[in-house]
């Protein structure tokens, strides 16, 4: 491919952006809530628009099927050379507490935020549908302009991500053959570094999601007839979540850190040299002290060292006012991040059993899982992930940087078990998007420079090596 | 008074019941809801009904207004001897879920239940108007039969017990020199001990309600991108939680114990006189381990100790599913029980003082007052305990107990409070009753016989002392 073709590809994305934009925001209207059934019809609804799409540029695709939402498969037509599997999701978190959002949060907006940046607002305007669509429309871009796509393109666009996933793995079990022939993994699911600089994350958190559901008496009872003398899960589940964590902020399961290793002089100096700015991270979100254990950076709290979190709790009267119930359960949602070689199993079992050892006299505990996966970390000398870094480096006028996510992103757990391949998440969102929260946006310049980012790194893998 | 008066009187009762029975159907069949705005009307229509009622037998009666609905008051003619100040109420709790109930809730019927008891069903039958109706008829039998009262009696009707009761203290207040004439205060809103043991309620607990809403991010976090480094508020809502409560079941806050008085042995003695069944207590809730001190009987831990109950936690994604959120807020909603002298004001503030000792860098705590109230001690030696306890024994053949209450009747405080007024609490009601439930129902007996019994503890108040 010639310098002539991927300006003139380049060109293409720059003078139909505003159409760009708007299958996007056809994208956005569809409100594809995975985690909450009365969407289900959203989430099919998504799948087939996207289906469409990419028949549209000469795409073989098609929404498979699954015993959740469809998983949409599409490939590019057989040519020699790299052959990538793009990853990205149509589902969405759910927008409650909708009072806060200043707009519909499936009726897309441009507005110009308090920084004079044009930025695009809606639920899933970062995650993942603006994401996803800056390759889709990159693809796009490459057949309009020149006739074809420059490598060897198939994708797998998931409608389960925000709710657990759990029909994925077998989806790729069973089409191991069919996805598997591909020579690397890309997933848009991540960050850039910051506004100038973009990255590939190539250490990525896991997760073990629990919930537990605590239960005592056959009833609620009235606090004052039975206060003291009735065990209260409320206070039974306190106690457990307290036992979770010293005030240290280290997690005290037994055997936790167990596998977990500390990370690479080389690499703790690259991460160094990234001038991280922790009062900026914190302070964007009204914070300024790191609750993580005291002798780590928050670079390393966030990155590469495992958590707990209580996702929520709820037990007893929580409406207006006051009710003296002494409730007959009580529930929280919990998960841990894992990093290095920390096995999901082994932390589940080690949870359940702490929390079991602390369930009184007249209490049971429920268990129910919610997904769970290893860490990844990708080799930092291969030659995709030099491609791609050439590729960014080339549109953002910068070098793109190594960077690791607190995140987990379990596909890429999966992509690595499954069908053997590494994975390169790149992403364009930012810190401030707002992702899972009220207002989510997407920076215009993200789904703009995005696209043009995914038309250069296509290139890059394009080339010969 | 000749014992000849008394018989006429009791027999009078036992001639009339049908009678009886028919003004209590007329009063439940009125809707006086008092928390539904829609049935505002017939709470008036209710009040004014008993007013009616009153003013026939012989009583100064007027339903008299406040911001919310009427309280009726009633004097009967001056005499000398003791003035008692009888209080219930009139108002009922709504009838939801309608379609539980086997007929109409406010159309009474008289049924036989599976025990071949007869029992009077419908919304109020126990709850309070069946109660209340019990002294009503009382005093009717008294006037009807002998022509005039034992004692002279006062009368104070509320509208708005199941529905805050906020308009009562400053009622009260405001006719303090009218309602404060009486020498003892009477309360039918009460259980007996067992169906074939009367008591009068001597102990009841008081209550601070507290409700906290700890904060920590200025929004919702991706606990992906910052698990570890920012604050969890549910972790830190749980530690304080936690911190409130002993394993052994004390509550924690510094000098929470100071103004607990040891019940007297005597007491004691004649609680475990009681036959009280731990187990089958426990056994109705499904637990069988009391929760609380460890070296207190359960009656200890339910009427004379203190405690600490979490009504209510939410805090983070309760949904179906899961979200990796970190809240930006937790909250619960607290209550202490207080017993002896506990003081509520220092409670809450001990309280207070101890949650925010633990709230994090980062984080801040918000605090709602939801009531407060003292623990009430009637001394068991008083005069009129002991008439009270004689006219009960006489009706019921068996030696009446003096019980305590783990709940808390607010409008006793304020009798001693604002009136200076002791409460003998006494009621003729079952522990399964239903009240605030489907299908409330009052045994027959509770209602004859608990008439009789007015009849009797009101001659033993006329007697001279």
């Amino acid at each position: 491919m010639s310098a002539a073709q991927l300006d003139a590809v380049l060109a293409h994305v720059d003078s139909n952006l505003d159409a760009s934009l708007e299958r996007l925001y056809h994208l956005l209207r569809i409100k594809s809530i995975s985690t909450d059934p009365a969407f289900a019809a959203e989430c099919q609804r998504a799948a087939d628009w996207i289906v469409t799409e990419l028949n549209g540029i000469g795409f073989d695709a098609s929404a498979r099927p699954t015993p959740g939402h469809p998983v949409v498969v599409a490939h590019g037509p057989e040519q020699d050379g790299t052959h990538v599997l793009f990853y990205a999701h149509y589902d969405v978190q759910p927008v409650d507490p909708l009072n806060l959002w200043h707009t519909d949060p499936f009726e897309p907006e441009l507005k110009t935020d308090s920084n004079g940046r044009k930025i695009i607002v809606a639920r899933g305007a970062s995650d993942d549908k603006g994401q996803m669509m800056t390759f889709i429309e990159a693809c796009r871009a490459w057949k309009a302009a020149t006739g074809s796509l420059p490598v060897r393109i198939s994708l797998m666009l998931e409608g389960e991500e925000e709710s657990g996933g759990k029909n994925l793995p077998p989806f790729m079990q069973a089409n191991r053959d069919e996805l598997g022939a591909a020579d690397i993994a890309l997933v848009c699911d991540t960050d850039m570094w910051d506004r100038q600089t973009p990255s590939v994350t190539t250490m990525l958190r896991g997760l073990v999601g629990e919930e537990i559901e605590i239960s005592c008496a056959n009833k609620d009872l009235h606090s004052g007839m039975f206060g003291n003398a009735a065990r209260n899960p409320n206070q039974v589940l306190a106690d457990i979540i307290a036992s979770l964590r010293t005030p240290d902020g280290s997690v005290t399961l037994p055997g936790f850190y167990d596998d977990v290793a500390e990370i690479s002089p080389e690499l703790k100096a690259q991460w160094q040299g990234l001038g991280f700015d922790e009062a900026k991270f914190l302070g964007e979100a009204g914070l300024s002290v790191p609750a993580g254990e005291q002798d780590r950076s928050v670079l390393e709290m966030i990155w590469a060292r495992p958590t707990c979190e209580i996702n929520g709790i709820i037990g007893g009267y929580t409406g207006d006012g006051f009710k003296t119930v002494i409730p007959a359960k009580a529930s929280a949602k919990i998960s841990f991040r894992l990093v290095s070689r920390m096995d999901p199993v082994k932390i589940r079992a080690a949870f359940r059993k702490h929390v079991q050892d602390r369930i009184p006299a007249d209490c049971s505990v429920k268990f129910t899982e919610h997904g769970g996966s290893p860490a990844i970390t990708v080799p930092s000398d291969g030659t995709h992930l030099r491609q791609a870094l050439e590729g960014l480096s080339g549109e953002w006028g910068k070098q793109a940087v190594i960077t690791g996510s607190g995140g987990s992103i379990p596909v890429a757990g999966d992509f690595k078990r499954i069908l053997d391949l590494d994975t390169l998440l790149i992403g364009f969102a930012h810190v401030d998007d707002q992702i899972h929260s009220p207002n989510e946006k997407y920076d215009l310049d993200s789904y703009h420079r995005g696209i043009r980012s995914w038309v250069r790194v296509l290139a890059a893998f394009a080339a010969q090596v």
